[in-house]
């Protein structure tokens, strides 16, 4: 077998998410069906981690092993155009049966767009979270560099985590203005993160912009370590997963 | 009776066209449905036109007779809110009654974007069409001009057309790429359209940049008043109704 390592976008609006389950299209199911029938045999294909229903991938890893060598782009490409149209494959390689798509995770990027114009874009509702408040964007940028280094996100972790050990290492928590003006950018790169994490960042910064929320509270947040004290859980349509470095 | 003018964006996917008809979900219908139920009687609206189905709008011009006036914003977000998701109502004015959003059209100002990235984009799929062919730009770029100016387009009219006069001006014919390199962007401006006019056009541009077209073709296509003269129609989901001028 020859294992196969694949950075995939896709758009979420129509998948139950990545991961395999017994109600939903998803995205892992419509890979191994794909990969199965080049194979002609059962593939199993492991991403780095899942993405939520409705929320997109500019750059999932996958990888799976393949029965036999097939040349990069003839892979690449037979990938792309037998996957369905909401699914794009950008780059295929090579790698040892030692790579995991998911446990050799260094760090991960994602990326959260919000629609803050008047009225709401068409073209993004299911690709921005619509916010039609005010927005002090200078109280968001103050807040943001709270988030950075190694903290335990017990605050910002959905309840029906399983994970124990809620400590993770935020580097970079950034925020632009689109060209247009109409959006908000929100970047966060860091070894990992938690279920719903990003969308609770977001949802809690957007409250501080508002002005319902103190510009210095971030820090108090996470110490309480209680989800109780974030704010709420941004929708799932504004969240790109950017990038997986190993 | 007030009327009201109205600029309009509508994302094209889910739409069988503008016009009110029998069969499937159309911008029309959906708008007075909005007014009539806002006015509590039936009100007839009126666009600049049509746009075929899977055909986009950032600008579309509509006008309506409304029982009563509203202020103006109050009466854009009632109907901006009041409307589908994929329908925005970006600008509202009360204008006299000689205004008529068909009979008094200046210019309209169209848009088309293609993907020509590797792989296709799955989050414009809707939104471009996709060319993942050879072009060479400058010759889509030298080809341009030729369509400039007063002519009978009868070449570039999709048969089914009832319109007798096919002669119309053309203002502006240009092409850019776009920041990222993965998306060419038409824009042409003239005094009106025919049927499937801009999708032809770009068919044909698209063929010339492939070299499958000579670079000087477009007078010899235009004298010859053929529609088999031209290249194929576009796909409608790269084209945007971006301004109409009064």
């Amino acid at each position: 077998m020859v294992r196969y390592k694949a950075i995939i976008a896709y758009d979420g609006t129509n998948f139950n998410g990545f991961q395999r389950q017994n109600n939903g299209r998803t995205i892992q199911e419509e890979l191994e069906k794909t990969i199965s029938k080049m194979a002609s045999q059962p593939i199993k294909v492991h991403g780095s981690g899942r993405t939520d229903a409705g929320v997109h991938a500019l750059g999932q890893v996958i990888h799976f092993d393949f029965p036999y060598e097939r040349p990069l782009e003839r892979m690449r490409f037979a990938l792309d155009t037998q996957s369905p149209e909401d699914i794009a494959v950008k780059n295929v390689e090579i790698v040892t049966e030692k790579f995991h798509a998911r446990y050799l995770v260094k760090e991960k990027v994602y990326e959260f767009h919000v629609d803050i114009g008047t009225p709401k874009n068409p073209f993004t509702r299911n690709y921005a979270s619509y916010y039609p408040y005010q927005l002090d964007f200078d109280k968001i940028k103050k807040a943001l560099p709270d988030f950075l280094g190694t903290h335990d996100f017990t605050s910002f972790c959905a309840s029906g985590s399983s994970i124990d050990d809620k400590t993770r290492t935020i580097y970079e928590a950034t925020m632009q203005v689109s060209h247009s003006g109409n959006e908000l950018i929100f970047t966060f790169r860091g070894d990992g993160f938690l279920y719903k994490m990003i969308r609770i960042m977001v949802g809690t910064l957007l409250k501080i912009g508002n002005g319902r929320l103190e510009t210095d509270s971030i820090p108090k947040i996470i110490a309480a370590k209680d989800r109780h004290f974030a704010g709420p859980t941004a929708h799932p349509q504004g969240l790109y997963l950017k990038e997986v470095r190993y």
